[in-house]
Order: C-alpha cells, then structure tokens, then sequence
C-alpha cells in the first residue's frame, strides 16, 4: 500500500535525522524528542488502520511564509526593487528547472547541491541552483549582448543549512547584473553603489563591502609559489577565511592540500592585508606582487574602481580585501561580499581606508555578493562569443532572518492586510444591507471586509478590526438606513459620528490616505 | 565523458521529437527541420573536439518571461493583488516541493503529471501540483480554522501543453481562498465577485462564470441511474463537454464507461440546462430531481448564492450550467469557470438570466475556476478535523497571452524600465562629471541612467533614451558646468532648456510626476 510505503519513508527520514543529532552529540532533549518522533511513526505502521496518516512537515530545509512574514518580506522586496528600477534595471523571470547539462559544470565543487529531477521520461532536469547561469543560458540563447535586468527567485541548493541563521535549501536571491562591453569598472562601481544604496536603506546595523579581484588571487598564489594546478583548491581554502583562523586555513593548505609551508605563510602575509585605492597602489610597486600581469591588471582595476566609487561617495564602507576569495568558478575579475558587522560593536576602522590592516571584525555573515564573469556566457554561445557581465546577488534570506528579529522585538504591531474599513451592524436581519453597503465601497475600490455570518455580534465585528488593525468600521442599524446615513466608528478612539451615505466613500478616503 | 552523455541526451531528446512529429504527420517542413537538428548533434558526438556544446533551450512545457512580457506580468498581478486586497485577503508562501506523500491521492486520475524530484537520499519530494493542497496542508499542520489569503505561485504538471494556447508545464497560479466556518453562501458568492472584479478590470473583453455544484451532479447521476461506483468517471467524462460534442461524451459513456443509452440521455438532459436562480427553483420542483436530497441541498445552495450575487451586482455575467464538472477530485460543493466568450461573437444570452438555455457561444478556455472543498483539509488533519474552504484559481497564463497579443496588436510601446532621466555629455572627457549628477540624482530618489562609457556620443545617448522610452535627458558640457546649469531635454518634443542645478530635481519630479 502507498501509505505503508509513505510511513516507511518517514522512518527512515526520521531515523537519519536522531543518527545526525547523535552524531553530533546534540542534546539529550533533542534527541529523545526525535526518538519519540521515530517510535510514533513505528508503531503507525504496526496499527495501520487504513485511515490516511501524514506526517505534517514541509521538505527539509524549507519553510512557509506566513502572512507576517510575508507582510516583512513585501516591504524589504518593495525597498530592492525600488532600488533597482532606480538604476534603470529591466527584469526578466527564468523557469524554476533547466536541463541538467545547462548547469553541469558551473559551479566547482559545489555541483553536488544540485537538486536533479526524477526521470520520468523525456530531459533530465535539475532545480536552478543560482539566477546567474540561467541568466548566461538567456543572454545565450536569445543573442542578446546589452541588459541590464534583475530578478528575484527561489533557487535550490541541497546543502545542510543551519536554518535558525536563515540558510535554507529553498531561498530567493535578488540578483541585478549588467551585461556588455562597456568601459572599464563603470557598471562593476554601480553594483557597489546599489549593495550600498540598499543596506542603507533597509538600516540593518553598519555594514562592509570588501571587495578583491580573482587576476589579484591568482597572481598572487603565482608569485607565492602555487602550482598553477592548484589555484582554485587553494582559492577555495582562502574563502573559508571569514569562518576559519588563519592557523586553521595553513594547516589545511600545507596538510590537505600539500602547498610548501614557504607558500602558505607567502600567501599568509597578502591575506592580512586590507585597505582602500592606496593598498592597490602599494602592492603595484611590491617587489613580488609587481611581477605578475594579471596581478597588476587587478591592482590598476581596484584603483579605478575606487576613483569611481569615490563620485559614487561610497567608499567610507568599502575595503580593499586581499583574503576575499568566493566559491564560485565563473568569476573573472572583480569579486565583492557585504557583511554586517555588529551594530556598535566593530565599524570600519578609520585605518582601514588608509591601507592599514582593519581589526577583526564580529561579522554576522555575508548580506550580498557577486562579481565580473565574463566567461560564463561564452560557455553557451555555440561560437563561444563573449559577453562580459557583472553583478550582485542580494542574501534576502539572512535580511528577512533579521527584520523579523527587529519586528518581534518592536511592540509595533505588523499588519498583513490593507483593510481600510469593516461594514458592520448593530442588530439582526441587516446581511443584505450590508452586502448592499460592502459593495458600493468594493465597486469605489476601498478595501473592506464584512463578517461571513447572518448575524454577527457587534463586539465580534469590533474585536476583528482590533487584532488586524482595520482603522474604521461602518455600522449600520435600522435608524441610520432610516436616515439615510452610516455610523462611522474610529476604532483607535471608539469616536462615533453619522456620516450619509452620499459622503462616506470621500470621508473614508480622507479618514484613511496615507500622507 | 561528461560532455559526451549530454550530447547522447541531447540526442536522445531531439530523437524522440521527430518522433513525435512523424507520429502527428506534422508539415514536412517542420520534420526535417528537426531531423537536421538531430544528425547535427550526431555529427558532434563523432567529432567530438572538447568544447563544451550545450543545446540551448528552455526545457519543454517551460518558457523565460523577457522584459516585456514582464511588464505585462506586472500589470496583470498589479490589478489582481490589488483586487484580493481590497477583498481583505493575507498571503501567504510555501515551498516549490512539498514531501511526496502530501500530494498523493488528491487529485485523481491527473496525479500521473506530478513531477517527482530524483531520490538522492532523504525525504522524497515532488514540485506542487497546484497552490490548494499545499494550503490546506498549511492550514493542517499550523492549526489555522480561519483565514482569508491569497497566494500567487508558479505550479508544475507534466501535461502535453499547447503553449500557443497560453498552455504551460511550468506556469503561475493566483489563488483566493476563504477559509472557516461561515454561514452558507457568502464567502463563495465573494469568490465570484472577486472573479467579475477581476475579469472586468483587466478587460479582456465579455466573459461568463459557470456555476454548479457537486451535489447536484451526484444528485443527478444518481436520479438518472449511474451506480455509484461511476459517479467520478462519468462526471470527468461531463467535463470534457466544453470541448466535445454532446454525441461525442455520450459515446464514452456508454462505450467506454458502460452506462446504459437510457441514463446517458436522461444526463443529457440535464446538462443542457442552463439559467440562473429560477432554473433552480424549476430543478427543485422537477420530479426527478427532486428525489435526491443531495441534489436539492445544492440546488437551494444555488438560490441563495444567486441571492447574494444580486447584491453583489454580478448576476449579469453568471450563468448556472449543469454541463460544468471540474476534474478535480476534491471539490464537495459549488464550482465554477469563468470563461471568456469572443469580444462580441457572443455574449451571454438576455435569456440565460431567465432560465432559458443560453446559445452556445464560442469559448477561448477557461480564464478561472474553483469552488468548494470542505474536506480536503480534514485529509491532513490527525483526527480528521474538517475546515470548510472555497477558493478561485485564476488563470494567469492564458491572460498573459491575450495581454501579450493586445500589446503588440496596439501601437503603444511597453516601456520595461521606469527611467525618468538619462546623464548624458556633449563633449568628452566628462565621465566624472555625469557620475557625480547621476549620484546627486540616485541619492535623490531619481530614476536616472549614465552610459558605461567614457566618451559615448550624444547620438548614442539620445538614441538610448528613444528605444527604452526615457522622457528627459540632462545634457552637461563645459559651458553648462561653468554656468552651474544643465541643459534639460524633453525627449519626445527636443525642447532644450536650461535649468540651474540648485532645481534640477524639483524640475525632474515636476515633468515626470504621474498626473
């Protein structure tokens, strides 16, 4: 039977899940819950009963948006798109699968998290894993060379996510690119303005954008001595540096991955180090860095970049960051991550913007991030031309993580509708007029609600506008249909006064216009 | 090698669109066409030379939304987000896939379209099949008996699509749904308010909402002699009437399904009934009929709802139709269709309101549907608790496609970008100074553009802003810099004036401000 079937599933789901905590030497009280969990699931297959049993869950790693959550996500959506229609962004939408072989190849060691489809004849596809290769495969596809477009979706990755820090296999990015051949470091400034312009505006605490450039990795991993074979095992070494301590980061480069200590501690030396347009033109003159082209090719970029975000007046929050890596392979130049650094507690330091190495920063996790890829298109065109491209993706997830945090903690109350007005009645026998009255405001495009039943109680009517916040409630009752008015209550002030009902669609727009 | 068994899939794939078309004796044209297709990718597995060659393509029943047909999504959810607000309703979110056990069993004989993910150790999963079961799951596991909400989502059938008919794999539902215990009728005849709303604010040209119920058709099977056992096969083969003949349905009930000549044409009686209340009034004194009393609970749901859509001011478009049927397995009372009926070719009958058969008029498809399903939450509820629900799924798809042909049909251009202002020089070497206007714009909440380049010409500029729509260009030049002035353009008249730089934004947000 499919519901035999089903239940044996959830066993060994369950049964994976308490192997997990165990081995992880979670806490007696987790472990017995899940075990208790485990036991009731057996002993559902034991007694079936034929009755349908599901387990009440959504997938792991993923979750419902419920209406407050959604009300939060709503407004930080409004403020990021405002953002970039600003900068004149045109938006495009991409189906949630591609084929297999559209993503395959793309993301490093990473591909593993890809979600594929079942086969049930027909292509093999996977869930899309970021916005930016299905946006190659358009760019591709349709020949276009010029676009600036963003879009904001869900993408799929089968990672283990610690979702109280908001990592989910599910999540949107918000991601806005700017593709063609343009001259040098022009869009990669805006892309850095716009992470600016949008951090600032959702005010989640200071923030700071460390940007570095993939020609500036690799030549140093050259000059220090690293097999070319080996830049991007070592470069994915370096990315673990915001969570990992340098001793750490060493160690598996010279054990893991068999890098001479002499290159490690090399490597060592230029990680450490951050700044502003002046470090770019300190490491051009360094003895070392200054042989490698590619290197000096990032340097004069970084400078230029920071000339522009310097019109942009931006750069109080950017750094020049040497032991900025980022996972991915499609980067080819300019590579930047914004991170929230505690409120208070580590701000850019002022030394920062001078070249001198900033304190260890408290950081509370990447916020944004992206790059230049100019390869990735010419991976699809079937001539392999290019198409240069820039972008930033936007980590909704950690930002609705932390204004939910903010809205629970406010005593403000969110509300999830927009109800302006509740059509009421005092006494029995009125559904008709007030369905009469709800639609002549629904038919003049007020928002209003009227109770689904034939004779509510007044104080339930009421007690409805207080826990969702609608401001006014239109009361009718046999004397006010007598007179031809409505009795318009306030609900914040319990303040009550007839309106006619030749008035009362302007005085509830008057009452209720947001100024 | 990889790129080796992508081409063998590649190949695979294109072999079995040949077959197809040879199998449907499509155009000889068209086969060839696609058996070019097919020996060019077999030529490349020969000759294989290491590039990467991917087959650039969406995957099959799927499509990208570029920026104009995004514009246009926008419109269309923009007018019907604001309808279900104005309606009072939340929304919610739920995740892409749901566990596969959530699904089964909900949706009858179209379960076999459900996309399943591949088992790669875990839970298993399948992509939502519509935005409805995932809500009464919502609705189950929270413990929610009341809410009103809408949720707009894209869902996924593995369906033989007709994409030129706005038919997709992959494709956006707008679900309103009301849920509680109410008193009967009014929550459902606001659903059909919600529909009217709709349809008339998008303008899609005349349209009709087909009501019945499901008791009334168990009711009628019943009376006219279908057993039991066939009261789901025989109404799914009632609801191909829309697109079959009566003769044609009448065969497959008798040929394929085994029901007797004599009850097939008692149903074809009834289903050839439409009218509005009095036709239910008939129906409850109709000799037959009126010996089930499911069939009369419904029909007496039918009077009062028609009832409620007098007050509604909707009765107009709404017609009571006992052909209408509806698939799905989980509807337990009224349904109901909208359809679009051809701009003028035939509107709904003046007699259809008086409960005479309305002419057949030619339909486009189905733009809405829905009804009521008070047992479907109950199916995830541990102890079976049952919350009434009764919901409207509008379909968004086949809107998009008639807005689209609307669109390029008319002369108006879809802007895709809302960019009131482009910075533009007149002479080089003014990079720096049209970066720095563009901030004092962007800080200022101005949709404004600067071309990437370090010396466009204004030829260029000027032809940017007339392809993408922009009303103004702030020309700078040496003479307007040293003067503290900006020389504003009025694209469409190429009126040039002017204007210090102390008013530059108070004269933007003038010229550009929506009237």
């Amino acid at each position: 039977m499919d519901d035999k079937a089903q239940i044996q599933e959830a066993i060994k789901t369950q049964g994976e899940v308490v192997r997990k905590l165990k081995s992880e030497k979670a806490s007696k009280e987790q472990i017995d819950e899940e075990v208790a969990k485990l036991l009731q699931l057996k002993a559902r297959l034991g007694g079936d009963d034929g009755k349908h049993q599901f387990v009440l869950k959504t997938a792991k790693g993923t979750r419902d948006y419920n209406p407050k959550q959604m009300a939060i996500r709503e407004k930080v959506f409004k403020t990021i798109i405002s953002c970039f229609k600003r900068h004149g962004a045109e938006t495009i939408d991409t189906p949630v699968f591609e084929l297999k072989e559209t993503l395959t190849g793309k993301y490093g060691e990473d591909s593993k998290l890809i979600y594929d489809l079942k086969d049930q004849g027909g292509e093999l596809l996977s869930l899309r894993y970021d916005l930016t290769v299905p946006f190659a495969r358009y760019l591709a596809m349709n020949k276009i060379t010029n676009i600036k477009r963003y879009h904001i979706a869900k993408v799929y990755r089968r990672d283990n996510p610690a979702m109280t820090r908001g990592r989910y296999r599910e999540f949107y990015q918000c991601d806005f690119d700017i593709a063609g051949q343009y001259d040098g470091m022009i869009p990669d400034a805006e892309c850095l303005k716009i992470v600016y312009e949008i951090l600032s505006e959702l005010n989640l605490g200071d923030f700071r954008i460390k940007v570095n450039d993939r020609r500036i990795l690799d030549g140093m991993f050259a000059v220090c001595g690293v097999p070319d074979d080996k830049f991007r095992t070592i470069c994915s070494t370096v990315d673990k540096l915001d969570k990992m301590s340098w001793e750490d980061v060493k160690k598996e480069m010279v054990n893991e991955k068999g890098l001479s200590e002499e290159a490690a501690d090399q490597i060592g030396e230029y990680v450490s180090m951050q700044g502003g347009m002046d470090l770019a033109e300190r490491l051009l003159q360094d003895q070392k860095m200054s042989q490698s082209k590619q290197a000096c090719a990032g340097l004069s970029d970084i400078k230029l970049l920071f000339s522009y975000l310097q019109l942009f007046q931006v750069t109080d929050k950017v750094v020049f960051d040497l032991s900025l890596a980022r996972g991915l392979d499609y980067y080819t130049g300019i590579i930047y991550e914004a991170v929230l650094t505690q409120a208070g507690v580590a701000p850019v330091p002022a030394e920062a913007q001078n070249g001198a190495p900033a304190e260890e920063s408290v950081s509370v996790g990447s916020v944004a991030g992206g790059g230049r890829y100019d390869g990735l298109v010419g991976m699809f065109d079937p001539k392999g031309r290019k198409v240069p491209c820039v972008g930033v993706s936007i980590g909704i997830e950690r930002i609705f993580s932390i204004m939910e945090q903010k809205a629970e903690a406010s005593a403000e109350k969110v509300r999830t509708t927009e109800v302006q007005i509740m059509v009421a009645s005092a006494q029995k026998n009125l559904l008709e007029e007030r369905l009469k009255l709800v639609t002549e405001l629904w038919n003049a495009g007020i928002k209003a609600e009227v109770m689904y039943k034939k004779n509510p109680k007044l104080l339930s009517q009421l007690q409805h506008c207080e826990e969702s916040g609608i401001p006014l409630v239109a009361i009718l009752g046999e004397q006010e249909l007598k007179d031809g008015v409505v009795k318009l209550r306030v609900v914040a002030t319990r303040e009550e006064v007839d309106i006619s009902r030749a008035d009362l669609i302007g005085e509830i727009r008057r009452r209720t216009s947001e100024a």
